[in-house]
């Protein structure tokens, strides 16, 4: 028979929609059992684009991949000093975190410094990512409250931003709020677009999200790698970010995270940053270049890692033994409820050049 | 701008794959943040082509959506008369049940009537899908066993089999044990297929699982809806089968769970089993028809109640007002983490008609 999915006529055309390609498969037995499809761009800090795997501009919203550029604003204006905050809290500012003990704790720390209690974060409250911090909750009998979401350290940026300007707290993550304002037009000038053409929706942590072309994303991620060619303050602001995210890599994510394994394999050469609905973005600090990834269907968890490192092993960027290291991300089995093998998911596509 | 995931350029063609179509958009904003694509087969009872979407020979494992066909041997050779199954042990055998006190107890109840525990079941365990029972596990510090698989009442129907012909129960996992010998030719049957043509691999259960093309397994489940035209004793074990499935909706999912608020929603008219991995089988039985659904991303949590009930609202067996008492399946709300609504899921394709 047949592999699975696999058959003799050609995909319908969609003319409505980017086109995209099959990025990741889900093998099971013999067959492939689910293909997660998806686009990729690849650019450098100039602007040109580089490579791609689909519609270099296909749109959508970068969610937390968003994270580095929503700090800017505040280390720019000179927030982080007047503060004092360091590179620990700098990374889990831009982080989205487990909710480990080190996390939180960090979080807090922050909302210290600038005089706020865990009543000021708007970012509504969910389970913590690290089942040992959600198992040592729920022994505890308690239910987690927002300093646990994996965004409080981005929410405690935010405020920390209205207090260094001096600015309202309540309403923090209303788009018109001047820090929302700023935060939207650093992003626009490191992407090359005008601000009005960034799509604003809100994020599940209510803060505004936006959306542009993978190749408006991966020029602003070139730039963090790179951002020799713009100008003060925004370089040293983006230095010193990227250190922070580069030197506390636990910070950004946690342990068994991608984003942190990645930047743990390649250290001093990534700044990674992933986002909700199978979003990735990368910054190469060597050749300044910029990836940006959006898996269509939405389920980063399962195709984010494949097609990441694919695309870096493809570029030159991990060798063999740092994509073998990173194996249970890149080419993770499928295990069923007895812990049997019973698949794999690996990656599929080859990057289109020039 | 733009909607996100539009842009001007055709889809690329994938000459590897079969045709999909896009069956369900994530909105976010006033953007598409994620598309989930598939393929619909609608077949008659007689084999016909009725409807569809995408390839209709698209090949992909049934999954869970095989467990009323798995279970037909059992009855077919008498083996629910003479330890005496009724309709909820039935019914429970063809489940992907929630794990609920109802189900456990129902599985415990056939375990019994076959004089075998636990034990005997070779599922594996994983938290129970409803929250209220892994809560009362987790309060209780006890961790999950077999019987909370959703699949365990199929196993305890498996065990049945080896039971009534006095077969061996350690190895009735085995491909090549006559059980699952006669569970393969009894699907290849009704799916006109031979059974050298579908392909084999292990599902989450470890038993067995079933891969062929869509339009072959909406035939199956065309005649679970109309079997007049079989043989006995095939006829009366699948009409005896669907009664169950259909007088216990709640045994074969369990609360807030698609496949029985969907039996619940049409009364004696349909008969639906959910699988994993963006698998849907229903058969309505007016008209005698079967449908199979795959989302090809695997993501039938999100996908599966939109492509089904708008595939079912298209063919017109659900009326305006059976759809809107299913709509937190139908167009489900997208929350965030404040519950604020901040999107839409929605269906989007439409069915081809002969």
């Amino acid at each position: 028979m047949t592999s699975s999915l696999l058959a003799s006529q050609p995909f319908v055309k969609h003319e409505k929609y980017s086109s995209i390609a099959p990025l990741v498969e889900v093998h099971r037995g013999g067959l492939v059992e689910a293909v997660h499809y998806g686009a990729i761009a690849v650019v450098g800090a100039q602007g040109s684009l580089v490579a791609h795997a689909g519609d270099p501009d296909l749109t959508a919203y970068l969610r937390s991949s968003a994270k580095p550029f929503q700090l800017l604003p505040l280390v720019e204006s000179g927030g982080a000093d007047r503060f004092g905050f360091d590179d620990k809290e700098l990374a889990v500012m831009a982080a989205s975190h487990s909710g480990e003990p080190r996390h939180v704790a960090t979080v807090r720390g922050i909302l210290d410094k600038i005089s706020l209690d865990e009543d000021a974060l708007q970012c509504g409250a969910h389970w913590p990512l690290s089942e040992e911090s959600a198992r040592t909750l729920r022994e505890a009998g308690r239910e987690p409250t927002p300093i646990y979401n994996n965004c409080s350290g981005k929410h405690a940026g935010m405020l920390a931003q209205c207090a260094a300007r001096g600015l309202s707290t309540h309403d923090y993550l209303d788009p018109r709020h001047a820090i929302q304002i700023a935060i939207l037009d650093t992003l626009a000038a490191l992407c090359d677009v005008d601000s009005s053409a960034i799509g604003v929706g809100i994020d599940g942590c209510s803060a505004p999200c936006f959306a542009m072309p993978l190749r408006a994303c991966a020029l602003a991620f070139a730039r963090l790698a790179d951002p020799s060619g713009l100008p003060e303050p925004r370089r040293s602001a983006i230095r010193r970010v990227v250190r922070a995210m580069m030197a506390y890599p636990e910070r950004v994510g946690g342990e068994g995270r991608l984003d942190t394994d990645l930047m743990r394999a390649a250290p001093g050469r990534l700044v990674c940053k992933g986002g909700a609905e199978g979003y990735h973005g990368i910054g190469v600090v060597k050749g300044g270049l910029g990836i940006a990834i959006k898996i269509v269907d939405g389920n980063g968890q399962r195709a984010g890692g494949p097609a990441a490192i694919e695309a870096l092993r493809q570029m030159g960027i991990l060798d063999g033994d740092e994509v073998e290291s990173l194996r249970k991300y890149y080419r993770p089995a499928v295990r069923n409820h007895r812990g049997l093998e019973v698949g794999e998911v690996r990656p599929v596509f080859e990057l289109v050049y020039g």
